[in-house]
């Protein structure tokens, strides 16, 4: 088995949080795997999340309207994205799996990160009209959700006060994850580790922990089963 | 009938964008009936998206572990949060309606938005563990969210290849604004202006146009039915 090699998209502002111990449990587990791990450390990087005029270099193809999805694309194929963008896109590349390890804030990602999938998967790059879902881009690459939340599992059961998880879910791992190929694995939720006692954050720990060893041969999640077709047709 | 004030939370670069059309016809309708508009316009505001430090003034009530959401919780309780979240806040104060204008960016709100949404519905200030969804801080302000999209109906249908638009809105209609409390309105949804000609588009800003005048008049969305509870028990 070639080495394989992981991309950690982490986001959590503290070296004393959960997320930044989780972190720790998944570098070092897959390192003793003998993968290679590498990192985007958002907030230490001060990654920009909002997608601005910085992100391209050069001039626009519509001067008159400023597109971003439409200029960004021809700025990737033309090789004119901002320095930091092609940095992330490039660790993409060198992936075969991406775990994205947060907080969950308002049923979400953190604004940082989404900043991190609306600026770094660029038309082009991460999907076309031609390559998307079961035939998208990175169809050979894995990406899997990885979070805590204070919330507890009963208020995201599908009749919990907040719905069921996996529709909360659904614009992240179908809408953006799966919509540019990746094979999704079952999303790794902790649940309220910060009411918890410690005994029990340390079991949610080792339970990743042990997950981690047969990570790679997880089979990856279903979605529509409606997935007829393989491009959008305007 | 009392003044209504209405904030619109707008995100766009481009003074160019069909989103800015949209809003400026927002403006003057709201204008004739009598309202009164106030605005964040992210992009111009350059507004952060990240929820950082920096969102408190003065000493963490735990320097060995920041957690964003109980460290802003602290700040607001002792008007510690930093001088833009406290002027969104006051917006919110002011408004009978939020209005959110917006491009769909990965199936969700735009990074900066997102970013508006962590850090100015703080806890405290826009939900409690005793008041939330029917029983929400806002449950006397109406929200909706105006969007233009590159999709078209179809794709959004629920046998659509990125399944029904009502999943993909949940997080964003039931998890941040109903569990704020806001009656929800039915989005504005607009469906591929980009690839629309002119005259599609102006039929477009028109039927909102006509939206507008009965906007106040709307029954609002509902969502759980399993709402009982009106509290979390840890």
């Amino acid at each position: 088995m070639s080495q394989k090699t992981v991309l950690i998209v982490y986001a959590h502002q503290s070296p004393g949080s959960f997320n930044a111990a989780v972190r720790n449990v998944t570098v070092k587990a897959l390192e003793e795997q003998g993968c290679r791990v590498i990192m985007s450390d958002l907030y230490a990087m001060n990654f920009r999340a909002n997608a601005t005029y910085d992100d391209i270099i050069g001039d626009w193809k519509n001067p008159e309207l400023f597109q971003y999805g439409e200029e960004t694309m021809h700025a990737w194929k033309e090789g004119r994205l901002s320095e930091d963008i092609v940095a992330e896109q490039n660790k993409i590349k060198e992936a075969d799996l991406v775990i994205f390890q947060f907080p969950l804030y308002w049923f979400s990602v953190p604004a940082i990160m989404k900043g991190w999938m609306d600026r770094v998967l660029t038309q082009g790059f991460a999907f076309s009209l031609e390559k998307m879902y079961n035939n998208g881009v990175f169809k050979d690459k894995k990406a899997m959700l990885s979070f805590s939340t204070g919330a507890m599992p009963t208020m995201f059961r599908p009749d919990g006060i907040n719905g069921d998880i996996n529709v909360t879910l659904w614009p992240l791992q179908n809408g953006i994850l799966h919509f540019c190929g990746f094979q999704v694995l079952a999303p790794q939720i902790f649940w309220c580790p910060v009411h918890s006692p410690h005994v029990a954050r340390t079991a949610m720990l080792e339970g990743w922990q042990a997950r981690l060893k047969g990570l790679f041969a997880e089979r990856p999640l279903t979605f529509a089963p409606c997935e007829v077709t393989h491009s959008w047709h305007f």
